[in-house]
């Protein structure tokens, strides 16, 4: 077998483990030298294939690689840029094909979410069309959890640790102060229409009376009254009250309560509506309310990381290579649950058609029925992805992540492409 | 020598070690139980006190006692209630004897910042003008760093070490994103007066270009425009820019760019400048801007605690009792600093009087020539406070913190004492 130089790129928004998923594609790949030439990752996701900004990450130390298992965001530099389809702009495929032959490239390794994994879909397609011989295969990443097929998605385990690490926490803070000051606490949480980040903080809560007490899933249409009424409840019960509410919660008329444009991707831009629910209840009940919004403070701590999510997203990026040279295309790694308890997991093969665009919400049957929190069903599903610490070594106090290099390869092209 | 009872509480706004300060003080005082008989907390504070709502601290089981060095928040509640002059109010004096009195109570403990402090002064001179015999001792905690005397407060290195692990992840995250999406990223951090907090950001930058590229801190007046420019600077030069600003930042007027009415001490409440200068940002300068505000998160992270701020809390804790049984009264235990590198540090006495309503700002040579970073000096200063982890126990992926039993010690008294 001839061998062939690999693309690698990153993108979408970025998580605590995605370099986890970098650095199992790039161990892998070296250790498949006999298929796999050089790795060259694309500046900032697939931006650096059409700009032919590649980083030729063959140089990097075996250390440096390894370090990237415990260092958040995405080391090549991550893009929001989405392929049009090859019907409407030919010219971004006859681009990336002339940048492929140019560089000897014959694996496409395309690591983020649903947009992501449109892409990769995108140039597969387009591969098989031109007749261009390419293996392309998805690596999952969001910390949303809301792709189909895999069980979970890697960079969400850690948030969800991280989040309901953080509600305990401030749930023993707020009670603490509650009998003079601050007795509600609103924490904001990341993930557009899914509720899986925000479910993930009942984890925090063991018992009865356990922080937090009330959530507001995306799922549930957001109902004033009934909120107010609860958080009530909750503080003359427990003296104080913890609540979660995601980004994406909708009003009655399916709107956003806090829209704030758009992205580049024509979604909508949210933030605020942890604010807005704290004046909310400041205002109605007269009860001193706080609030956090930690964004993507909760998607870059890799210091609070859970370790089935590092080794998941490890276990994509290798599963990716071992796809490719098993001469797989169109195809991304998925996790399957074999059992909640013990856990147990492995890797299977799930179609790109069917990866590409589509968001898992959570199922009406992880939802209680009042609609403010989740279910037995959801805890099972959830309890395991949070298992385990992977503490990043640390120096003079603080985590130690790691930097590439990140050196150019010589431009082969005489033309600029401009994006 | 007669055994007395012992009368301990939290106050003030929490921090991520004050229950490691009362692992230090209920555990000493269970080494000294010739002089120190049962230890009476006050529920909530001095308000414990005054409405003779004590809890028994003695029932606790030295396992519970030595998780709560673990443990963030308050475990015995605390308030944010200040006593007034003797003068003024003489009847809480009487109550607070007349409760000492009921329960034998000859050792006071509070645990506090700068009001605290002068509730434990307050006491003591109380204590001595009605000649009642009580050895009247406070225990230093602050995340705001803003206590005089001592070297560091309590509370804050590691709230310093989470900010800073903070700004290093966050920066990782949007450094990947500035292609095309988030280029500049605000992190809103406490602190009413004393940038100490915000100053401690600047721990994450090892070398130039590294995040935090800015800090808005409480002590210079905001300059819109020198700032405006200082941003795209920073933008044009590494690609994205990281601001940690106070939560005190003032305008040129002099007042707080966010104010929100005021707590109970009269204190103005501050919150929402992070998304302002964001907004700022965005709408001046046109470059997408992201926030956060992790709020309480960053006093509770016990999660991500200094191993040296632990061990301070838990120093100062045990040293209060060994003034205490020594006779001493009117003094509180602080940290003095006798080495930078190799760190050093011990136990000095400083008088309550010159402790209580104090604020130690930053000094000048701590804030860089530009006013938007901190000097050598400064981080010779912060760089030790934050060394060392201490990681609490971890159960089913969350951190194991204990709740006490909390049980209340029957009343003595027959009225009630309205607050």
């Amino acid at each position: 077998m001839t061998r062939k130089n690999a693309f690698y790129a990153q993108s979408g928004g970025v998580t605590a483990v995605i370099n986890a998923s970098a650095c199992g594609m790039l161990q892998t790949a070296r250790q498949h030298s006999q298929e796999i030439g050089k790795v060259y990752a694309g500046r900032n996701g697939i931006i650096g294939a059409l700009t032919e900004d590649l980083i030729d990450a063959s140089i990097e130390t075996e250390s440096a690689i390894a370090a990237l298992k415990h260092t958040p965001g995405a080391a090549f530099g991550s893009c929001r840029y989405k392929l049009t389809s090859i019907r409407e702009h030919r010219q971004q495929y006859d681009r990336l094909i002339e940048v492929f032959q140019a560089h000897d490239i014959s694996f496409f390794f395309y690591n983020g979410g649903g947009d992501s994994q449109d892409t990769a879909h995108k140039v597969s397609e387009m591969a098989a069309e031109l007749a261009y011989p390419m293996a392309c295969v998805g690596i999952p990443k969001t910390m949303d959890n809301d792709l189909p097929i895999t069980d979970c998605s890697p960079g969400f385990g850690s948030v969800a640790k991280y989040l309901a690490a953080s509600v305990r926490e401030v749930a023993f803070d707020v009670a603490s102060m509650s009998r003079t000051s601050t007795k509600v606490f609103v924490l904001e949480v990341m993930g557009r229409h899914a509720g899986w980040t925000t479910a993930a903080c009942a984890l925090a809560a063991e018992k009865e009376g356990d922080a937090p007490h009330l959530l507001l899933l995306p799922e549930v249409l957001f109902d004033e009254a009934r909120f107010l009424a609860r958080v009530k409840e909750a503080v003359a019960r427990h003296g104080h009250c913890v609540i979660a509410v995601s980004e994406g919660l909708k009003g009655p008329d399916g709107k956003f309560l806090s829209a704030q444009g758009s992205d580049a991707f024509g979604h909508a831009l949210l933030g605020g509506v942890g604010p807005r629910i704290a004046a909310l209840i400041n205002d109605k009940l007269g009860t001193k309310c706080r609030w956090a919004v930690p964004d993507y403070m909760q998607r870059a701590a890799r210091h609070a990381a859970s370790k089935t999510d590092v080794e998941q997203a490890y276990a994509v990026g290798r599963a990716a290579v071992e796809f490719a040279v098993a001469g797989k295309s169109g195809v991304m790694p998925a996790i399957r649950r074999l059992s909640d308890a013990p856990y147990r997991w492995d890797i299977i093969e799930a179609p790109l058609s069917e990866v590409a665009n589509q968001e898992k919400l959570m199922p009406p049957d992880f939802i209680s029925a009042d609609g403010f929190g989740i279910t037995e069903a959801a805890r099972r599903y959830l309890a395991p992805l949070i298992v385990g610490e992977s503490f990043p070594p640390f120096r003079n106090g603080l985590p130690d992540y790691v930097k590439l290099r990140n050196e150019s390869v010589p431009r082969k092209l005489a033309k600029d492409f401009a994006i």
